[in-house]
Formats: C-alpha cells, structure tokens, sequence
C-alpha cells in the first residue's frame, strides 16, 4: 500500500461538550483498531491542553463494553478545554508528537478545533514527519460552514424541543409569558429548533428570536401583547445572543474566555432582564416567568437523538478510514444531505481551512420577516435531525351544557 | 348496597403541574366509568376556578385512547389554578355542585387542595346534599403529610438526578465550579434528590443546600474552597428556597401569589447572585456557572419514573374506591412503604384536615452535621421512586507511560 503509514494515533476533544460527542471519539477508537498501520491508540486529556502537557492515556486498554458505554455518555469523556494555541504552541505540540511517534491526529471540536488542526497540520508540513491531522465535526450550535449540520446538534434540538413541549404544557395548565432563554451566541439553529413543539395551533413557542435579527424590545413586547390577547398566554423561546440593530448583545456579558467571546451561559440574566421588560410592560397582576435552558442542553443523559447518535459514530470512523487511505494529509469530515425522505446522508472529506475560523448563520430565507419566527422549510430540514419527539395530547374537552 | 350514592363526579387539577398529575385524572376517570352509581364525570377547567364558574367538560366523551395519551402527558390536562377559595367562594361551589347534581368530588393537588376540599366537605355536611369530597395528593415537593411520598415527586427527582448526573459530566469536561438551583421552596426533598446522580467518589453534587438549614454565605464559601483544593472543580446543588437564620431567604423575590408565596422559580437570580459571591471569592480567572433547573423539573415530557407513573394511577383509582364504598365521606389518599426491598406501597384513607394547612420538612436526620450533604439513609429512601437512570461511565483512563 503505496500511501501507507505507521504509527501512533491521538484523539482530543475541545470545546462545549455535547450528548454525542463521545460517539465520535470510540469511532475514531473502533475504526483505528481494524487498521494494521496505527499501533498505540492515545487520548489527549483535555485536549490540546494534554498534548501541550504530554497527558495521553491509552485507548487500547480501554475494553469494548467501557467504550460502548462511554460512547452513550454525555460530555467529553477525554475532558475538553476552551483554549486556542498559539503559534508557539502549536510547535512544542508539533514537535511532542513527533517525539511520540504520532503520525495521526483526530480532533474532534467546532470550527476553532478546526483551526488547531489546520495549524498543525501546516507545522507538520515543515517538519518532514508526516502527520495526518483530521478535524471531526460537533457542536450544538450547528454552525460549521461546508457540513449540511453538525454531529451534537440533532440531541441538543431534541432536548429543547422536548422542553419546549413540557414547557408549553406547563403554561397552558397555568397561563402566563414564559421566556426560555436557549443556547446559541451567532447562530439560531437551536432556539429554531423549539418550534418542533408545536402540535396544536396554538401550542407554543408563539415567539422566536434568533441571534440573526436585530431584537428591538419595543416590538418584542408588542409581539407579546398580542399573542397575549389571542391566546391569553405567550410562550418565548429567545436565543443568548440576540442584540438590538447596532449589534450591542440585548444582555452584557460579565466575562470572556481566551477566545474573545462574552460569557452567556451559565446566567440567568437575559432571561430575568427580558421578563421584567414583560412585567412593566403588561402591568399589575401579569404572570411572567423565564427560564434559562442553560448547560442541560448539551449534557442531558439518555435523550440523545438516535439519527445524531449515529452520526456522530459514523464522522467518527470516516475520519480514520480517511486519514488511512493517505488520500487526503489533513480534512474535516463533512456530512451532505443526499434526500430529505427519506433521510439519508453521506460524508466527505473538507479541507480544514474550509472549516475553520468563519462560521454560518441561520439562512435568512427560514426566519419570517417579521423576524420572530421561523419557517415550515427549516421544521423540514430539522425534523430528521432530531427524530421522535416524546407523545403528548390534549383532552377533546367537550363542554357540559350549562345548567338550564 | 346501603351506602350507594347516585350522582354526578367532577374531577379538578390544582397548583404546580407534575409529570404524572395526568395518571391520576386518568386513573379517577378510568375507575369512575366501572362505578354504576357514578352518572356524568365532569372535568373542571382550572381547578376551583372551573366550579366556581361552572366551566365543565364531559369526561366520559373522551376515548380510551385519548386518555392513555394524556396520562403521560406532563402539566394538568384540566387546566390548573393558584386559587385558594375564599369561604363565601365554596359555598358558591357548595350551590354549584348542588344544582348540577354532583356527588363525588376529586380534587388533585397538594397540601392547599386539601384544605380546599376539607372545606368543601364542611359545607357539603351542612347542606344535606350529601357530598363525598376526596384529595388525590401530588406535588414535585415531597411535602404533604401522613403519606410515605408524593406522585409527581418521583418523576422531577428523576429529572434532577439526571440533570445533574450529565452536568456533572459537563463539569467533568471543563472544570469549575457550577451551581444549580432546584425548585423546593420549604421543603429540600428535591435538592436532595440530586445526590442520586453520584457513581464515582469524586462526582457531584459535591454540596446540597436545603431550605431545612439556615444557610450561611460564609461557610458556603469556604465549603466551595475545599472541595475545588481537593478536586479542582465543585458542583453545587441549591434549593431556591434557602435563607439565612433568621429565616430571611438568600434571594428576595419580587413578587407574592395569592397564598402570600414570594416567586422563586422562573427566575435565575438565586443562582446568579450566589455565583457572583463565589467568582469574588475565589478571584480572577475562576470559572463559576449557574443554572436554574425551572420549570422543565415538573414538566419535561418522556422522562417520568415507572414507579410515580403507576402510583399517580393509583392513587386516582383507589380514590374512587374509597369515595364509592361510602367507608368515608371524605379524605385523602395516602402511600405506605410496607418494604423498601423489594419496594412495595399500599394506599390508604387519611382525613383531609390531617392533610390540609401544614407540610413535612426533609428530616433532620437524613442531613449531615456540617448542613452541606445528605445521608446514605435518605438515598436508600428516594431510589425506588425515581427508578432506573441513564447509564453513563467514565474512561479507565490508563496513562500512557512518560516519554524516555
């Protein structure tokens, strides 16, 4: 086999944990066992944390059945990390693999993972030692460019969906404005997805806004004063990172992290900010509540989408038969939507760099213009990615005649 | 038979929806229609609200089918209320019930239900319109009297286990420390619950806060301090309704019900506020989050505990027994613990003013001295009702052996 290397592989993981994200990572574990070329099997602790520190565990110790289980474990079971290398880094990383005799990278992270790998695939280049450096898509955030969507999605959009519907039930038993704050800071792929709750037509979210239209208060509460004089309820699902026309965030951050970006979740601010806006608005006497989804999204044990499961499974394995085959030195494994019904998918390789660093928004053409909701073309395009939702229904409710 | 009544059935769902709140209407239902001596079964919408406004719906109209869905549907499918009747408003329902020919009234809810019904009951007696008025008992908090444990308790523990059994995980992947405010305003039976979603010695909740000690901010800190110098990250479990020792509670809501209750839920400042206490306690550059669970603990569709399931059918059916055998008049239907293992439960008449006004405390002996954990007794008490959770497992992590 002409492009044949040998040597050892690593796995990290990085970024916001996801439901499927260890899917991937005994993917990558499977797939590498069945091929002769890779000999030692190595997990980087906390990703490029580990392979800075030279942190590796062995992943070939690890028994079949552990690995089955982890892989239906939320969160990196690797332990993950937030932080983007510098150049400087990226070097003493380059040169700890190639004193470990690493010939494969697997990293498996958004589009930042992305620009690591596409960084140190480019040090390998100069080096003389050959490594394969492949990207593995996840976040629930969905915003990888190039992909038709992103591993970890599908789960997250379940739960919020599901929540959605709970939720929804709760305020029709108790009616009221309900605000669910929903994860997401550029892109609306996950506070869209609460619109799969509806069933009824009047079944909420009634309300949604997403990161990709300016959020002007003085019409959101308009929109909620009607909805509100229709159905004597209103149910919101708003994303973190909406902002007003000047792309000012409607809630200021009180932190970052090494990647410049504000801190959004954890907090129930936005949500309180937004209820209150409601409670002044709608006077004396009006029930309000708000709920911020927060870290559940992404980490909710045994309700992951059995569609993003697989897929997450399926990047997982294709990185390495990609990286073996020696057709390609470096890639991110896309996957393309090769018909909606049914759902079927196929996956690519993608150059890192056709990856990394620019992420996409929700496509304007699925919002409708009035900008608080969104279009039965993206319940179609979601719908697959989350698969069955839980059975909920409403009594008939026929009325008794009054007495005579 | 000497003690048949003929009449009408009105069945009425009131306070915080559950999960299961649905089983029981299902289970008064599905019992009512085996009863000869049981003529119309009405529903009423929104509780005390529905009888008082003579707001009826035809349950025996509603089929079979349509009822099995709605019993796993979670928030009550009646519609619920916060509505505590005034005297002169239950002998308006008195006359209500009078004039349409109601017999047998079945009043779901908790503690302020009872008392609801208990005066429903008095005024019945002094009518001569014989009236058979039963509790049917749930509530999320764990709180009512006489009986072993509640329906509806189970299935949000069960959410609050799993919640924090994947942020755990999520913490597991990206260290800090992360606070998590669960609903239970006087009662930390569900707080408590969260330390089910312990496996591993170092997994959290590494500390639960109930309403039943005083909290001290202090002391919080310094709890926190230990646990982050022993594993470098601390999952904190909190019940929204904490306070000091003067009982002033640690968050002041903005806003009161009309049982005089201050709004806790639906708001993420309890956790914020001790989030910000905890980021200035340990300095720049901590990582400190807070989630509040909100209202997805009582109305997360397709998650509820098997067991809360059937025993919320349950304590549906035997109160249509107990009204029936015209043994009582009125009361409660309670749950013995006859074994813990195997686990089994009967259900049995309690008085409605046993039930009604006061509520039970977590006991102090299932919380540890230092008022910051729960005991393993109370871990032996909660697991039957919660039921199996998801599997999750962690990585043998064997470290791949330091380069030469």
């Amino acid at each position: 086999m002409p492009n044949e290397l040998k040597g050892h592989a690593v796995i990290g993981q990085s970024g916001g944990p996801t439901a499927v994200i260890n899917q991937s990572l005994v993917g990558v574990v499977e797939e590498a066992r069945r091929h002769g070329c890779i000999d030692g099997i190595y997990g980087a602790l906390h990703g490029v944390r580990g392979l800075l520190d030279d942190r590796l565990i062995d992943l070939r110790a690890e028994s079949a059945a552990t690995l089955e289980r982890v892989a239906a474990t939320p969160a990196s079971a690797l332990g993950s990390v937030r932080k983007k290398p510098t150049r400087e880094e990226c070097e003493r990383i380059a040169s700890n693999l190639r004193e470990r005799g690493v010939r494969y990278v697997f990293y498996i992270g958004g589009n930042d993972s992305a620009e690591t790998a596409h960084l140190l695939s480019e040090l390998g280049r100069g080096t003389g030692h050959e490594l394969r450096v492949f990207h593995v898509p996840k976040t629930i955030d969905n915003d990888l460019l190039v992909t038709d969507h992103c591993p970890g999605f599908g789960s997250a959009a379940r739960f919020v969906a599901a929540a959605t519907m709970g939720d929804n039930l709760d305020n029709r038993s108790l009616p009221g404005v309900k605000i669910n704050v929903v994860m997401g800071r550029h892109a609306g792929f996950l506070t869209a997805a609460t619109a799969l709750a509806r069933i009824e037509p009047d079944d909420g979210p009634h309300l949604v806004y997403l990161p990709e239209t300016a959020f002007d208060v003085g019409r959101f509460l308009d929109d909620v004063s009607r909805v509100v004089a229709k159905w004597k309820r209103c149910v919101v699902a708003v994303s973190e990172g909406i902002h007003d026309a000047s792309g000012r965030l409607i809630v200021e951050g009180r932190e970052k992290d090494s990647h410049g970006n504000v801190q959004l979740s954890g907090s129930g601010a936005l949500g309180d900010l937004l209820a209150d806006h409601v409670k002044r608005h709608l006077g004396e006497g009006a029930r309000v509540r708000a709920d911020t989804f927060g870290y559940l999204q992404r980490s909710f044990p045994g309700f992951a989408s059995e569609v993003d499961a697989s897929e997450a499974r399926r990047v997982g394995i294709d990185a390495v038969k990609a990286a073996v085959s020696g057709q390609h030195d470096s890639g991110s494994i896309a996957l393309r939507r090769t018909s909606n019904s049914p759902y079927t998918v196929e996956t690519f390789v993608t150059p890192l760099a056709s990856v990394a660093k620019n992420t996409k928004s929700f496509p304007a053409e699925w919002i409708v213009p009035a900008g608080n909701d969104v279009t039965t073309g993206w319940l179609d395009y979601v719908r697959p990615l989350v698969g069955s939702l839980p059975d909920v229904a409403q009594l008939a409710r026929v009325p008794v005649p009054p007495r005579s």
